[in-house]
């Protein structure tokens, strides 16, 4: 199981790509990876790992990469170096050509998802049949397990039959990788009532209520609280309306996290009960932490693309690495094909 | 200063409503209220009452309406009693025909948004110049003030110059309420660069951008973690992702609450801690509550109309009289019109 990573993408830099890329190897004894980047930054990463990750570092193949994909070009300049050789192309589109020339299964980056999502569907090609690829990712619930959502930016202007294909291959996705037989899903709306909401969405209810025998358990609307409540496995909306749940959500949890800190910094007793509280604030941080679920999947797509969150740590890195591999190993582009021809 | 009040409404009845009323009462020695309910779940929700509060009765005056508006109706039925005596009509109808009267200078119900806008609508009547009605909701973030949304729902399909509308009463609002001179104003979007998003929200900034001297700060896009930054005062979006994005922050938050009481009983130790952290969580908890900002304004209607929470409590419905009596005060119905007509 090879897996090819951009290692220049993100927030942070190839420092904690490459930590990621450890954290990864460590857990798996299976995988190895292809890392692209810049000779220099790569040399420096490797330079700040502790000595106790050395015996990993034979299971990482590097390839040095000099361009690397800034998010202030537009998504189709990353397109140009599309006949250049791997030396000129970005990290971002080399790492895609590793996957296209069979170097690689996947490809894991956290680099701009314009670019990626662009360079990917123009050197992988779509699944036969999907008009349009997603953007999915799984968010933590009340519920013992996630909530899928879909899609979260891939597509802003969105016809019925788009939506009604996420829907198609987000159940497809939760049965492959998460083996749920019949997963629940809904629509995102803003009532659920039927007359209620935009015309797409519908439309849309109309076109999965007449669904002959679908894999999956349609239950109609759901409001935006329905992402939390665990009692969805997966959730569609366009991606204007995806994004912004999720950056919206982002915001929130950072305002809180932010607001509790300072409330127990208020003084000395407050910040003793922080230190008593500390083990359990710390559980809880873990447990709603969307972390463990870094990794959003481009689906539609012939083969299996990562996207790790910009700000994601070199934990968060390495669950997109594991989101890769599950997917490679779970067949995932093929079943959905599969699926989606049936 | 009197308001009329729809004690039918919410998902708590009278009872809570009329508790509201008088905590509202208490705060604001200069406020009378008419509230509209039928006679045996006022009598019983006055009984309740603790006797410490008799004194504040007499600035309340009852009228007796035995219909109240179901959410499961059409919100087009509620204009069914429209020729009808007020004795006939829902209490949401009979409360907004106060106003209409001149009997109420406002009018809050907790009860059904579409309902209260459509009767709203046609009770009370458009400003002048004014497209589409809006519906907008102050959100606490994580800076001192706090960031209005609009539109919240009353508009699914919208196009630029709606939007535009939008910014220029959303502005207008809170320099009148919260007397900023020049509020800061941004669209919702899905990506910060001018190439991003739809084409509505594409539209809609050429607008914004167009405007010349405009009464506020435009400050372009932002994406939805804006919301709680704590640096924009105005945010604008369609009523469908201005819904989702309001619901799925509702959704987090009560997530987030019960994984947080979950963490905290676990054991003994997490027990006693939690005991000795719970003057500092209920601080917390009330500087987070959006209950200090319940009640959503109807934007664009000829007289105050305020929209409470249906799950608010007492204090909740309190906070949205006193909005309603802090547009009234302000005349912000005519200082919208007047702003709207520069």
């Amino acid at each position: 199981m090879r897996i090819a990573i951009d290692a220049m993408g993100g927030d942070f830099g190839p420092r904690v790509i490459v930590r990621g890329c450890f954290e990864a190897l460590k857990r798996d004894a299976s995988l190895s990876l292809l890392l692209f980047g810049s000779r220099a930054s790569l040399d420096e990463a490797f330079d700040a790992l502790p000595r106790a990750m050395a015996p990993l570092r034979e299971r990482i193949s590097l390839r040095y990469v000099e361009r690397s994909f800034s998010s202030a070009e537009l998504p189709s300049h990353a397109l140009r170096g599309r006949y250049l050789s791997d030396h000129d192309a970005s990290s971002l589109h080399a790492s895609i050509r590793a996957v296209e020339r069979g170097e690689a299964m996947g490809c894991v980056s956290a680099g701009d998802t314009g670019a990626l999502m662009a360079v990917a569907r123009h050197c992988l090609g779509m699944l036969e049949g999907i008009v349009r690829p997603a953007i999915s990712s799984a968010i933590p619930t009340i519920g013992e397990r996630p909530c899928y959502v879909l899609d979260l930016g891939a597509n802003v202007d969105c016809q019925p039959r788009h939506l009604l294909q996420f829907a198609r291959m987000g159940a497809e996705m939760v049965s492959v990788v998460d083996g749920i037989e019949r997963p629940r899903v809904a629509l995102l709306n803003i009532g659920s009532e039927t007359r209620k909401g935009s015309r797409l969405v519908r439309e849309t209810d109309a076109l999965l209520r007449a669904l002959d025998a679908p894999r999956f358990d349609y239950q109609g609307f759901v409001e935006g609280d329905g992402i939390y409540a665990g009692s969805i496995d997966v959730i569609v909306c366009d991606g204007f309306v995806g994004n912004v749940a999720l950056k919206t959500s982002e915001g929130l949890a950072k305002m809180l996290g932010r607001k509790l800190q300072v409330t127990f910094e208020a003084n000395w007793r407050t910040r003793l009960v922080s230190f008593l509280a500390r083990p359990a604030l710390s559980r809880f941080r873990r447990e709603i932490d969307p972390v463990r679920y870094n990794g959003a999947s481009l689906l539609g797509l012939s083969a299996t693309v990562v996207k790790s969150h910009g700000g994601a740590d070199a934990l968060g890195f390495s669950y997109a690495i594991s989101r890769a591999v599950t997917e490679v190993s779970g067949r995932l582009p093929a079943r959905l094909a599969e699926g989606l021809a049936k």
